[in-house]
């Protein structure tokens, strides 16, 4: 293993609140959604992905996106980031006191036209006045971009057309890329490949996130991969809720406990504190109705802590 | 990442039949061992611990050892491994026409004395003469440490022990060496060291093997880090079954499926078809009457494959 580029710190981008409840079927009151913002930060999060100002019709179980920001007390040093679609979803976003935006594009066609009805190159540029107008307004923006390992109509997405989608969406004038293997079939071997790619293309490596699933069970391997090639913004979800719209089982998002386990043994600060995370993982599933699929979460809440 | 080190080939030793299920409450036909592991074979398995020849009353699942191995249909140039505790045992394996062995002893006092019922020296002791009757009767002869990393009872197992503890098992003359973390709380930074350790200790990296678990979820992250330390002997559990005697869940031994998945993208041969695999392990998983925990495992069955 080559620890030499490891970070000091990794900025743990919490996205359950987002991509975790977005697709459960349950209801879910506005009030606990913005408690489980609130124990999230008190549990050391610093970046936490909120809400969604996309058209509620796409995703109802985030519509109360304006009550829930309105609600929501913030804690002094965390970033609250909400997903934006288009320039509706930034005048929300803006109304409702908003600081922090991600965009979100596509590394493939199809699924660039699948999810926001329009070509890559037509999406980049539908993102364009969005960025402008967030950056105007004083916001620090983010560019997520889907399927940058593979796509489930297309398969593999080779690294050269990641990389270029990505920059592209950076270069709209971007804070941050963050690459997600919206699947989750990538390897350690792609991540290095997409990572170093976006490294030669001129992405700053400080500036360069990574969002994994586990739906393959990839995602930690995935992460201690990007580490080693300097990647210092990880993506996770509490209990790895949620993440996963194309198949039955619920393993999707990477689970932010097995996240923080690995990087507390690496010996890499996150400032999260894990069995606090855990329990807050076990309530929040508790009012989903169901059990948290992440490994760590299960484990804390079936046994003893071992150390 | 460090790829300089990755082995060309990783031989998976494939526990499911014995480690997957011997903890499991319903009662198994002998028959459907059988024939669990002759389609893990048919699946390109080369290496597979078939049963284990302790006291029945320790593990009343496997019982019917000698039935398994009388009724097996060997493929050629596949290797049947079993697990044997003492002379006792050994008597009863070289009886049933066994020709690979495993021992296993404990890097922590606490587990020696529960898991063997006496100090970790006085285990070692036992298995001396249990290697030598093993290797003059022409048996290939692997020694398992288990608790390499951490213990329930003792917490984090430092690195220098469980290298000690291995070495003196290796040095009664097994042929192979393989360091488990049976609660699976270690980390890639936890494997790092003791591989190096081992191997500063004396320990051909070719005669080393890891058992990692799921626990975590820092199974893989683990077996990515070994490889990168030249590690090219690698344990796992079709569908990722067992393992985890302490915990409720079902989070345990690290699936084949997923190891086979990381492992065909990063080009490192295996021989197995993880889709043959993944049937194999959704058809013992019905068997059993539950979902197997694994993660490929479970994706494969709720959709279509990606690639």
């Amino acid at each position: 293993m080559d620890e030499r580029r490891f970070p000091g710190r990794v900025e743990i981008v919490e996205v359950g609140p987002r991509d975790g409840l977005q697709n459960e079927q349950r209801a879910i009151p506005a009030a606990t959604k913005v408690r489980f913002i609130e124990r999230l930060a008190d549990a050391g999060l610093r970046v936490i992905e909120a809400t969604s100002f996309v058209d509620p019709r796409w995703v109802p179980q985030l519509a109360d996106a304006e009550e829930v920001f309105a609600a929501l007390h913030r804690t002094p040093g965390v970033r609250y980031s909400v997903l934006v679609p288009n320039e509706r979803g930034l005048e929300r976003a803006l109304a409702a006191g908003v600081t922090e935006i991600a965009i979100f594009g596509s590394a493939t066609e199809t699924f660039s036209r699948k999810n926001l009805n329009r070509s890559v190159e037509d999406a980049t540029e539908m993102f364009r006045p969005v960025v402008r107008r967030a950056k105007d307004a004083g916001l620090r923006v983010r560019a997520d971009l889907s399927m940058a390992f593979g796509d489930p109509w297309e398969g593999a997405v080779p690294a050269a057309q990641a990389v270029e989608a990505g920059r592209r969406l950076l270069d709209l004038g971007a804070d941050e890329l963050c690459v997600a293997d919206t699947i989750g079939v990538g390897t350690a071997a792609d991540v290095v490949a997409v990572v170093r790619g976006c490294v030669a293309a001129g992405v700053p490596v400080a500036r360069l996130g990574v969002h994994f699933h586990d739906t393959y069970g990839q995602g930690l391997a995935n992460v201690l991969a990007a580490l080693q090639e300097g990647v210092a913004i990880v993506d996770a979800s509490a209990g790895g809720l949620g993440g996963c719209p194309y198949a039955k089982s619920a393993t999707g998002n990477l689970a932010t406990e097995d996240l923080v386990w690995m990087l507390r043994g690496l010996g890499i600060e996150t400032g999260v504190d894990v069995h606090a995370l855990a329990r807050v993982s076990a309530w929040i599933s508790a009012e989903l109705g169901h059990e948290p699929p992440g490994r760590v979460a299960r484990a804390l809440a079936g046994a003893a802590p071992v150390h």
